[in-house]
């Protein structure tokens, strides 16, 4: 009957959505510095005023950060975390080529079916993918920036708490188009900066020996770093399969051409 | 039959309207100062103007004001206490997605509805979202725009009385479209302005002790205050998951922060 | 068979468009001075024109003026008093939502219907919103355009005789989009411009005593007045509303915040 | 069968196309001064190329002048008296409302048809209607035009004589749009520039008096006269509904008023 | 059978192609001087290359000049004299009215069919039009673009030798385009350009006398001559029909306004 | 049943891949000099980092470079010799004409494909083709484009290896649409750019004695080259066209001509 469906439709999602939220944290967490630490220490506190049944019953977060700084993965985290038992994730990759309407419907089916639970976290993973964000011209897809005002801002039915955490790493573009000013609150996803960020993601991965890292250390100690989590994994990825000889010289003089790491004057 | 049907129709529309307006004003309406009441007296008004059976049959007002003014809570108070027994809510949260066609006809359906009725109201929320605005370009829906144009300014058939009540945060987006100047009337919703509002508003809420709401009110007097009763509720909100300890400390320096209190020189 | 019910569309065309163009002076025409005289004249003239065989078989006319001048009223004046057997009105009111497809394929039929009697008038009320007239962008519909730049050139067919009169209150944006050159003659609809103008309309409704109407030409003698007829209506509804007391000063104050009276130096 | 269809197909059009002319010259073509036989003549000369079989196949010409000017009836009265046995018109008025491909078929289909005739004429009027050129944005339909473009140049088959009378007012738009460059001959259709040319047409209207027409001669002689010949022809109407002893002056200063004749200095 | 049909597709495809090929030179190519005899060399050149087996699978070659200057022509009759065995015409003018998507389709199927033949060539005519190209705005078909961009440097399957040859007289707009940039090689067709060109092409065709020759050629002798082949021809056409007596003089000071020929000084 | 439908689609895939790929690279990978070496290196770093299981599943590579440069013919060689298992083809010559969501489609098709193999690689070719990118405007597809931005980021399942080979000759296109930011690697892919990689191209291609490639080298020593080697072969290609006793001369002036050969001062 049409409750059991309901039921069916709502456990399929969820578990779905729990093996993406995984996806999206393939290499975990790893806090390479106060800025993760302050910034999960936010995120809960926004998560307990949605759970909150005095509140109002919408918390809506932004992670904003530049490109490849782990938002996704926060956002994953966080939801995973939060408590919730309706967790979902609205993304880009599951949209590809759809048409402005389809896009649409699903992100609104989405938010629908969380109404349904008492309680429920939605993932709306890079919102400028998501409204079809293109630089040249520019262009978007107005039918889906429509959709997300509106539903960025609409009240849960009474009686339900909804948690919406999206991320995007164009700011810029959220506040032109004015959806940045739908969110309860907006958190900065910061790229590493430091020295000792560096080296805190280097020894959580094991591709560089000890006297290695005392080496970058030292090369790297008092110069500006700025590189996205991401990055930076993927550029050990690169070291691993460098020759040992080469490896630390390399790395580093790879960081540089990108202009991850500044120059030694 | 056929009339059975209309009334059928025209029925659980109302019902559906009523719970809907009890939800845009969920967190009741705090008479904060002055303001508030001079709009409900003027409200009122042009209530009684759109009832007399002398006048022309349309009253047609805007209530405009920043985001977070309570525009819609407003709206939704003086359509459920006019008197009007046809009360009928016509808001984005219901079109998503719709197609621009789909939109007009769902919003012509309510205005012919209406005029099935000796006497009706109309709430229509959020024009700006209504016509699909997009502030980068700008885009907008010319097909809405141009429905809501005439309907407008449409007089009901002979005999029937018309309110309708609008609302929007975009007061120059509706002079640019020329949408404005249909109005009969046009009502401006502020923000909060001054301490004492704010200390209205505090006290209507549970949060903040006696002596909590003292120390707010010696902190915040003679300083200038800007911000719209839906955010400042969000925010007392906020304030309610905080620890006892910090909470009057962080409430003010969040107010701050957000720009809604005026720094201290 | 087919002449019957050719008939029987014609018939009920007319007859609701008869209900139509009482609908349009709701409030009958009152002559509020020279400029209203001169423009039945004028119209008058045309309408001769029009009705002589000799003539070309079309006469288009068009009337613009401000908003809430009263257009659409002197439009329906003129057609009910013209003596032809077959009126129709195409106005955007019945075109709401309509793709533009649709609004060509009625305009078009409304011709064709036309062209079917000897003697017809058309009365196509609001050029600017048939032709979906968004002033921001600026856009319009140009297949509407091409089809009124057509039929309002096009000669009906040989011994047939034919009066369109048309309405805007955006006349420049005609002369822009060119279609102000197809037109027989254009006449101006002005708005009130003189106290005398004013005292008339008050005159003629029931609102203000002897004594106040004495008051109001005092306090208005000598001032430049602006307002058109409908926008003034609409006020002396107000003005109803208002308690007996305040009702001249509130009126006066009032037409001086919405510009319409000179303020006094 | 096929053949018998055919003929039948052409048949009827031609018919149509007969009465198409006749009422596009329904007051007839009045020799109101030598550039109407300057026209005629270069008309005649491109007919007569068009009907060579030593020349190409080809002869395409352009009527352009004023609005108001006479192409039309010129275009219909040239190929009425051409003396191609297969004439057919291609008018906007025949395509109001049609999507830019039902008018691309329509004008190809004409063009089809001409070419199963050994020797044929096709009449195009009003070409920046039949492109929808909107002169605001500009906005013009590009398939429209790309099919004109092509058939304008096209070659008929080996052994037809295809003659193409095309009419404009708007000679600098189909410079930019370059169709222009596309034809064998521009012949400009000039308005009226002569108190002569002026008193030419009255005398061959049955409006006003010997002595009328000498007041009229006295008056305007040594004035700039500027009209096309179909607006005078409205004037005389609108002269003749005029009381008598008001008319000679009426009917000039409505000259003087239209900008159709030099104000005395 | 398949192989039956394909074969019976590829036939009637070259005969309409054979017919096409000779209309396009309807009257004939006249060698009237020079810059003929250079094209049609480096032509061949270009053909040998194509047809060897050891050059790459693709030679694709433009001709392009002004208007009327015999592009066409050219390429139907390099085509035609190739000796490849498969040729086909790809024009605008078997696309006319076709949508972007219906004209991308002819033209893959074209090089497609082209692709099962050993050795093919195909004409494309006048690449402007086959993608829309209008001036004002610039529109143009970017789907048919693309197709084109694709398919003029997409290697033919092994062992099949493709010959290309285009048209166009809009050379900066396929520069804009970056359609030339795919070319193999670019050919200039120029206009006549002497007195000498004019004077060949005059007594190719059998209009004027010798002693008029005579008249013509010490009348242009030194100055400067411009007109394309075909408008040239069209304008012996021209003076065909006008009198004897008249012909030279009016022929040449025809050239002179249409700027064909310079004024003497 | 299924699992044997899915083997057989993924089979013939490859198989018809690999034909592409050869075709790519017809005329071989000539070892012109160390720009090439280089590339190829970096080009196997990547692979291996692709294949290393420790690494992030996702190894994305542009080839970017002038047009003519070779980087299609060096996408396929990596391609073939990566030793994936998988190897599918994206090119725009597959997608003549398609609509911009069946483009997505088949290139959605592609990577879902990849996903279902434990190692792939993907070659899309002509990324600027692929978005249907046009200058004039600037025009492209903004859904493919979304298509693309979200492709090159997305993770594979858990435990699948895949590898993206693009190429691209438009480097600053794709960093205005933001595409070249997803990438793992950005290759550069050169012209030839000194007289020896002339020369050592000219050696491979039996087309010059070595006498004359003695005089060639002599002829272009210390003179600045710029060539892309596609263009190069098709140049030779027209050189074995040439009688030899012009051939030298010609194919060097012909190198002058287009820009290819620094002229001597
Ligand atoms: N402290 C951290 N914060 C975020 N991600 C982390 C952290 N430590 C490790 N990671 C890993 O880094 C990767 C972050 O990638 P993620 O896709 O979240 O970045 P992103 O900012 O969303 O990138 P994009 O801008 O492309 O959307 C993930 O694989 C995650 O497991
Ligand atoms: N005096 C008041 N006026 C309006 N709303 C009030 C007032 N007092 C309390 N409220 C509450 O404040 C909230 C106002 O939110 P509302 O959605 O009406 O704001 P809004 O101006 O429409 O916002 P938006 O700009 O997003 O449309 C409601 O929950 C309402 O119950
Ligand atoms: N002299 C008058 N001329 C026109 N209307 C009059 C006059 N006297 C009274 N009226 C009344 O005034 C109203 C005029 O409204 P109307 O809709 O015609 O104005 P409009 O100029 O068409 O407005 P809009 O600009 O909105 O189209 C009608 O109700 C009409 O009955
Ligand atoms: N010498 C003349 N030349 C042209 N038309 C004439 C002449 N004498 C009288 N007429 C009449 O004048 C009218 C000319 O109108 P016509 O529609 O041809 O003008 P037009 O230039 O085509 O107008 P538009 O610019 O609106 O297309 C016709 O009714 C025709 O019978
Ligand atoms: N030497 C020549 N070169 C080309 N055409 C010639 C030559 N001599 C005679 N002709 C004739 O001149 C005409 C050239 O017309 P063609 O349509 O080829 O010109 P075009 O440049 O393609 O024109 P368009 O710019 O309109 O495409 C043809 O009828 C052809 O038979
Ligand atoms: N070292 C080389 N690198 C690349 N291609 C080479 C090399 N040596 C020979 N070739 C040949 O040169 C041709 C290169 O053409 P290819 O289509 O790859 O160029 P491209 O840069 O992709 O061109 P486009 O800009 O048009 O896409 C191929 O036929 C290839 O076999
Ligand atoms: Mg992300
Ligand atoms: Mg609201
Ligand atoms: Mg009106
Ligand atoms: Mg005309
Ligand atoms: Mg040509
Ligand atoms: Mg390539």
């Amino acid at each position: 009957d049409f409750l059991y469906a309901l039921e069916n439709d709502i456990k399929p999602a969820f578990g779905a959505s729990e093996e993406a939220l995984t996806t999206y944290m393939a290499r975990g967490i790893i806090a390479w510095g106060d800025p993760v630490h302050h910034l999960l220490e936010d995120g809960n506190l926004l998560i307990q005023q949605a759970k909150s049944p005095e509140s109002s019953g919408l918390v809506s977060v932004l992670l904003e950060g530049p490109p490849n700084s782990g938002k996704t993965a926060l956002a994953a985290f966080l939801a995973k975390n939060s408590g919730f038992p309706f967790v979902k994730v609205c993304t880009p990759e599951d949209m590809i080529g759809f048409t402005e309407s389809a896009k649409c419907l699903t992100i609104r089916k989405t938010f629908d079916d969380a109404y349904k639970s008492t309680m429920s976290c939605i993932v709306v993973d890079n919102l400028e993918r998501l409204i079809d964000y293109g630089p040249v011209g520019p262009r978007y897809s107005n039918l889906t920036l429509q959709a997300l005002l509106v539903l960025l801002k609409k009240q849960p039915p009474r009686g339900r708490q909804l948690l919406v955490i999206c991320t995007s790493s164009r700011r810029q573009v959220l506040e032109d188009l004015e959806l940045i000013f739908t969110f309860t609150a907006v958190l900065h996803v910061p790229c590493l900066s430091k020295s000792e960020h560096l080296l805190r993601v280097l020894e959580e991965t094991d591709v560089f020996s000890k006297r290695e890292l005392l080496n970058i250390s030292n090369k790297t100690k008092d110069r500006r770093v700025f590189i996205g989590i991401r990055k930076l994994l993927a550029m050990v990825d690169m070291a691993r399969q460098t020759e040992e000889q080469f490896r630390t010289l390399k790395f580093l003089s790879r960081l540089e051409e990108e202009g991850s790491l500044e120059m030694v004057a």
